[in-house]
């Protein structure tokens, strides 16, 4: 079998670390010289966050899609829909052929709330993905089918959180 | 309560992600421009881990204390001195006050293993850490001592890896 072989790993769970591990992934393949880009869905466009800041400074591409978590979406409808913009702009970078890791970052969520249709996606996927390409996909809720499709998969466990102390949200750590 | 709390974050489990999880962690603060810095336990001192070189294109302060993984480990004596050597170094950076985050990474295993005492450690970080600072460790067997101090646990599970499907570690992936 070839050495290189480009994978599909997704992150899930309900604790913390899946999208923050993709992002130590980055930053390993990253440290290699490879080629690699984040398309963030769900989370709003602010710039303002520490991993947003870092791939500044990194020079790698990055693109936010999303208009906030959807837990606080007010509109669904325009949620949705910048989900499915995302998803575009993935299958633009995907089969474009010049990344060794894409990131889709909280990809799960447009599955899982059905914007998006999970046989729909791996089809494309099956169809277009590069064979060396490395695809992420983070979030809860991961569906079984990309569980099934994938080649690695972890879940992030919840064991303990500072929020059940009263303690907030530390910048630098979780944003 | 003050806004700003160090917190004492462990990522333990069978799963991959706990090292990544933590790197996407300095990745995070560090593009917040807080100052980071990791000791990896265990680990051998090649140099030549993504990680690694993502560190030093970064300017990050990163010490290997170790000589391999333990299961690999024909001394392990020489394993042990070299985690309690670790330690004094960890002790140095954490009571120095220089840093935001430090990442003591692999560290669970001189723990779990014996060759440094869980009381003693945690007893030392009360009298030492400085309130501010994150601290993240890392790594299996994390002892019921350390997560009960901890303010933030993270357990990583697996549910399927590439070995199981017979395809092989794949650089900027997993090193």
């Amino acid at each position: 079998m070839p050495d290189k072989k480009g994978l599909l790993i997704v992150h899930t769970g309900d604790g913390k670390g899946k999208s923050t591990a993709a992002f130590g992934m980055l930053l390993r393949a990253w440290g290699r010289g490879m080629k690699v880009c984040v398309i963030q869905f769900i989370k709003s466009e602010t710039g303002k966050w520490g991993e947003v800041k870092a791939a500044q400074k990194m020079g790698v591409e990055w693109l936010t899609t999303g208009d906030g978590f959807t837990w606080l979406s007010k509109d669904m409808d325009e949620t949705a829909a910048r989900a499915m913009h995302g998803w575009k702009l993935a299958q633009e970078k995907i089969s474009g052929g010049n990344y060794d890791l894409i990131l889709l970052d909280e990809f799960t969520y447009p599955l899982h709330y059905g914007w998006l249709n999970m046989a729909e996606v791996l089809d494309w996927l099956t169809a277009n993905r590069p064979p060396s390409l490395h695809l992420v996909i983070t979030g809860r809720y991961a569906p079984e089918a990309l569980i099934q499709a994938a080649d690695l998969v972890t879940e992030m466990k919840l064991v303990k959180h500072p929020y059940q102390r009263g303690i907030k949200a530390q910048a630098g750590i979780e944003f």
